[in-house]
């Protein structure tokens, strides 16, 4: 272990999922890239998103009160870094890229050509300041039979998801498995785990 | 594209960051392995977590509105597996297992073994039923000269973190670069982005 040094307050945790956040905004259906998201609760299934609110997915949100997030697999790595790069308040149609469909709630388009989507329903807001904090009850999750694993489980390997690293800017493909969890760990202090 | 299917209300953000949460606990430092974090706010920095209540980590949080939120790198996948595997509360002292050091904070324990360090004061609590959800304000981000790529940003091939999938329970290396963000979506759309 080296000297510590410290970079300041704007450390990254690494690496991040990139998602499509999807919603209902007056135009039609709208798609951002959102990799600021993270599970939060088991039970109810429970997950938060930090967006910035000047984008008009924001509106749309608070609006309908339901939202989509739709993991794209590297074959769309193109085309959600452009739903990053351009905002359908300068007129952009991000809809018009994809195929949509929808599931149980009347606003929360998803994407076809991403293997995994989660329809969420708003639980709260969080006033964060610049950003405000979707906090979202999971109502769904879709994806289809080729992307699942022996066990009916989605399988990441056939998902294909990316992450994205900051400040560097630069995507990234999962590699190869290095542990199994909940268990690697078993060897380690001596003594039996308590689960 | 094919036949889509309802897999239920439990769907994951694919995949995961593993860090280990530090917080000061009536016995001393305690770590806790936590994957479902995630930055919500550049300015003032700020990230959330949610976790279970029961967890002893959440008491020493809550008394002190400080803890860390360590990056582990492949190194330390064994031991980062266990802290998520035995509780404190069940007398394990899993800070025994590390170098701790402090910054600014006085209660944030960090990891020396960890690449990437960061000190957060708790800016609010939200409670979300079985889970609380912490939002923290960034303070300091702790690393060394070693992982830092030419221009004094974190690399992430030098950090080496991990992630981890559910309900499959794989940990995973971060694979290949796969593009730029911000950069790789411009050839698509055919217009000017927007940013």
């Amino acid at each position: 272990m080296g000297t510590k040094i410290d970079l300041g307050p704007n450390g990254f945790i690494y690496p991040m999922p990139v998602t499509l956040v999807g919603a209902d905004l007056t135009a039609g259906p709208n798609f951002m890239t959102v990799a600021w998201i993270t599970r939060v609760q088991p039970n109810p299934p429970r997950l938060a998103c930090g967006l910035g609110k000047g984008h008009a997915t924001n509106i749309g949100i608070r609006e309908h009160r339901e939202f989509s997030v739709c993991l794209p697999s590297t074959d769309q790595l193109a085309v959600s870094d452009w739903c990053g790069l351009v905002s359908a308040g300068s007129g952009a149609d991000k809809a018009a890229m994809f195929s949509i469909f929808r599931g149980a709630l009347e606003h929360a388009p998803m994407i076809a050509e991403c293997p995994l989507c989660l329809e969420c329903r708003v639980e709260r807001v969080v006033d964060l300041g610049s950003h405000e904090l979707f906090v979202a009850d999971l109502v769904a999750t879709w994806t289809e039979e080729r992307f699942l694993d022996e066990k009916s489980r989605p399988d990441i390997e056939k998902l294909r998801p990316f992450t994205l690293t900051m400040p560097d800017k630069r995507y990234w493909a999962v590699g190869d498995q290095v542990g199994e969890a909940w268990s690697v760990g078993r060897s380690v202090g001596g003594q039996p785990p308590a689960e």
